[in-house]
């Protein structure tokens, strides 16, 4: 089917491969009327591109994007916005190890049992590469949401076993250190880590954890394209993420009611809540209330340790990948979160002028 | 928007509210020719209907279902499957200290912020009678599955802090107890726990696992419709849902690449992996293994103590919620959680039918 | 597929057969706020049941349509609306001499091809009385667009050879004759015209044209669902329907650009049409001025005269139809043809509220 | 909204404006293993393109199309597959005029309404450009069907008054004249006409019908997606096209019954129809015979006489438009509905593949 697309009034449809001669996206359905320039996407571009610091890949690529379409001076048309970035740096030949091979841990056994061959450069469509879309994409959406008051914030808020509790979050610490982490010990307790792993050919995982500020109440559309329902398709999409958590996640299923709903006041005669174990949601619907959600990366899976394989001709095998790849990706990661999440809320938002009767009236008599 | 349809070949549409007419769910696109009974959808309508222990409502509904349309002569038309369950036990005078406040922990506050109103009774949309519609149609792609041989089981892992090993799992003891648990004796000490709870008008949640066997490798669309996005958002459309979770799901982050990565070897010609970390699922696609995922519930969000709370008209109160509640929906959402993996699956099945040309070619010379 | 449900915001589902349990429709998406009841629905339902004349089917059905879902206190929640039109009159047993046979003209045998076998009970779910699930959901539709002033108005223009000209049109008579023309002589052509058909056992067509009033410019969403391509799915959708044209239709064929072209002028300070050739679309998107557009109709494929067809076990073989069938749909369509373009208009009107950004910003602000 | 995205299985999504930096489409849902290159689709560009004749405008565009993505040594991987033409003779400055005023029969006013401003150049969006994204996409379709041994043929059957009985028809004449006629001696009368068309700064419209072969019986999705509501969906979403009729279309509804029915009998086995009144559908299913409509296009609007229109700040105004148009756009479209029947038709047998339980047993049995 035709998966490379996202969303229903906000809609993305991205495409391209590691190793092709580019990657993009096409984003329809964006409101005429926005001030866009390729710079308001490369800075979101530039956040997830390769070769920043020693933890990610030694690809040279810049990732400039060009935008084809759907902006005309200087304004969003309405029209769909096509956007495209070149690949630059593919060393195919990286690659020709594991044309006939499948990675452990990797899509490269999945892809072949689905499609029958598959783009074996870099992993093909199933690369982090295909993000790229998403960001760039997201970037559009990012602004979109600024228009309104939204922020959307993530951050890394663990590595391997060390995770930063809520307590000890400096947020102006994010963008002090490479790994996007609130706060410089924990990041430089983390970077030990991962210096460690590199030299053991090893990799490894974390969680990243998303805030969403002034997302007004009502937002989510029930029974099955609840708010937090969307946000969790829009998580998984991405590659490696193997968990996902809303408010106190998990570890509501060992408190009591009493201990975990929300209790309502009043509060210059707004609705307000005491505490936020929902995490911004009740019912699938926002509350008004910050959106806190966590996502569970897997750790890289390319590592340069030899591992038990088999042939794509049914023999086993011995692989040792080389190449040029993240020891983790969850810092990388960081921005296709915020952009994911920002596409899955401008749908939501723009789906939501139809809930009620008397706004739609309202709006047709401007 | 209309969020009441899920999926894209077969595709359901449910609708109903806890104290309407009754609930109900239209299947369209189911294929022609499967045996189909009433009976086959009770079967599962009785696992989650109320009034089956103490640990469930006290609300007495048959739940009985009517085939409207869509089989003739037993069989399937390919045309749409109208299901009607009629609500017959409403005590809607029960809710009237919630029309004018806000319950915590439910959607009470989140539907009126926006629709403007809401049906106040039971919860309404909200309510957890609507998932019959899911199980209604989820029955039917149940069906279908074990036509190809799929398995999905569900069961509860843990409730409150009694949460069971994988090792300890006795799947024949799973229906041997109310609580769905694959262990009598952990089973055990989760209904004194609950009975604790019940003791103190408080409430408790827990961990539903699911496992599907026999699912073969190559379904799932990636990169917005992966097998696990897909899973993802089916779980967390289900009320009370705050986390899921694939095979080794949040603690891969704390895991190394080389443990984690799941190693290929052949076995009788097959390609099969040693471990598997991944839950069965690599790159948004089934591999071939068994699917392993889990849910978190949170505690039934009515309970019994008086909890502070605001009015509609935005005054502060105190509310005391009497009705007909679960303790704990966990055990009645089992059959919920594999409703919704097997719609997920069959519409998925379906969509990878397209994946090659060879195959559809050889389709049309049939 | 599921080809049941239409519409992307504003979504109905339709299910049902001739002669199974009943016909009904699952309306997603309507906004919450609209007063609702089942005489609303019952008015237009009315105007499409059987038994009305001697031109009518003698099925005798009271269409009554009980609402199960999604008003509360006579409003619509914003939840599924779900309707309900139970068979009374089914006599199955007319059919039995074409549940082996093909009628020529009908859905039986490309039924048969497509699903492998049918619900030959009055032909299932391609018979007539599957529209009853669209008025019910477009009579919500045109309730709906009442609120915004926009009325829907469908006649009948032809039948057989009797073409009103628009110069002739006198609307005070549509619902002075049962053929619902807008000119009581052409109607008493045509009724000779029919009565002489239904003497020789044989049946007619003809042409049903549809005014829309006051719908606002800016509605379609090039390229794919332009206004006129959406009104055109909706057309064809219809059973019988073989032609659909838009403003001056097939006829601007043969005239040149400079007789075409529909020159601007302003008065009042808003910009106006001297003519209407292009029938209230340009560029696929409503300009201001009235919707024009006709949609044909074969004559009705069941005839008492005997014919020649086929067995479905391969066998020629000749029938001749008995039940109960209209020797003519077109009167009876007339409602089904507005409740389609209400249908269409009402989730276009929706979908165009996302069309400019500072509409959205102010949306937001209210 | 999103509505440049058209399909279900197979789908596209087009952009890109006349004057902006290109055109493209991104093909999404292409089955695995189709061979294709370049060429294949410049094949199909090329009877589109400007500067063929001295019918066609004079703007000199190779269209020369990349392949961006989907495609790995020489077949389609499964992926989405990005395609890219780039625009390389804009003469934007021919537009200036037209910055403030509305064409007339054009979207510019309509485009205004809708977005609250347009990109002026070429009519942006809303030109004839639009359609090289369709035309690319649907070369893939049609080398899709070719696989399957299913022809799609269209050509003009009229211009003007000059219109080709069908017993008159030479199809190998088609690609012997530039206007794409199946009788060349009605060719030269057309010719003359246009030419005189020309020296009248004058346009012209003309009918294209198309005729698809070997399409097998039971292709469409009863009741929304029939086969020939999606045909006119497609049809009418291509600029200029105001009417669409399948089959005897209008002409039917001025015969009887017994002259429309298309009797059955039996020849070899197989159930064959002794006319094809219905042009090949029943049902909104195909029957098997060949599938036969008519698409009716408006003259072209842009034509150098003065006209009366009014400016975008709401005066009167006269309007004389130079540029570089075609006097009739009717050959240059027959490729494109030849593109938009390949589309639709290969999503609707893509769909078909779940219409039966057998066969989707035997296909996952394989």
């Amino acid at each position: 089917m035709a998966g490379s697309t996202y969303g229903t009034i906000f809609k993305i449809t991205t495409w391209g491969e590691s190793h092709g001669k580019g990657i993009g996206v096409v984003v329809d359905g964006c409101p005429a009327g926005l001030s866009l320039s390729e710079n308001d996407i490369q800075e979101f571009l530039n956040r997830r591109k390769p070769g920043q610091n020693k933890y990610t890949t030694k690809r040279n690529e810049n990732d400039t994007v060009e935008i084809l379409s759907g902006v005309f001076e200087g304004k969003t048309t309405g029209t769909p916005i096509s956007l495209l970035v070149r690949n630059e740096d593919q060393h195919s030949k990286d690659y020709s190890n594991i044309s006939s091979c499948y990675r452990p841990g990797h899509a490269d056994y999945t892809f072949d049992a689905k499609y029958g061959f598959r783009d074996y450069r870099g992993g093909g469509r199933s690369s982090g590469r295909e993000t790229i879309g998403r960001v760039a994409g997201g970037a559009i959406a990012l602004k979109l949401l600024k228009e309104f008051g939204i922020t959307v914030l993530a951050y890394t808020k663990s590595i391997g076993p060390y995770e930063i509790p809520s307590s000890e979050y400096h947020f102006s610490e994010i963008n002090e250190n490479i790994l996007y982490m609130p706060n410089i010990t924990y990041a430089n307790k983390a970077s030990s880590f991962l210096n460690a792993c590199m030299s053991n050919c090893d990799s490894a995982g974390g969680i990243i954890e998303c805030q969403v500020k002034n997302l007004p109440a009502g937002i989510g559309e029930p029974v099955f394209y609840k708010l937090d329902a969307c946000l969790a398709q829009a998580m998984f999409s991405i590659g490696a993420v193997k968990g996902m958590e809303v408010g106190d996640g998990f570890s509501v299923t060992s408190t009591l009611g009493s201990e975990n709903n929300d209790e309502f006041y009043i509060e210059n005669g707004m609705t307000c809540k005491k505490t936020n174990h929902a995490g911004g949601i009740l019912g699938g619907i926002s509350d008004g209330n910050d959106l806190i959600f966590r996502t569970a990366f897997k750790p890289t899976p390319s590592i340069a340790q030899p591992q038990n394989t088999v042939t794509s001709t049914g023999e086993n095998t011995t692989l040792s990948i080389s190449g040029r790849h993240d020891p983790i990706i969850v810092p990388r990661a960081v921005v296709v979160v915020e952009a994911m999440t920002a596409l899955t809320l401008i749908d939501l938002l723009l789906l939501n002028m139809s809930s009620r009767l008397e706004n739609i009236i309202r709006f047709y008599e401007k």
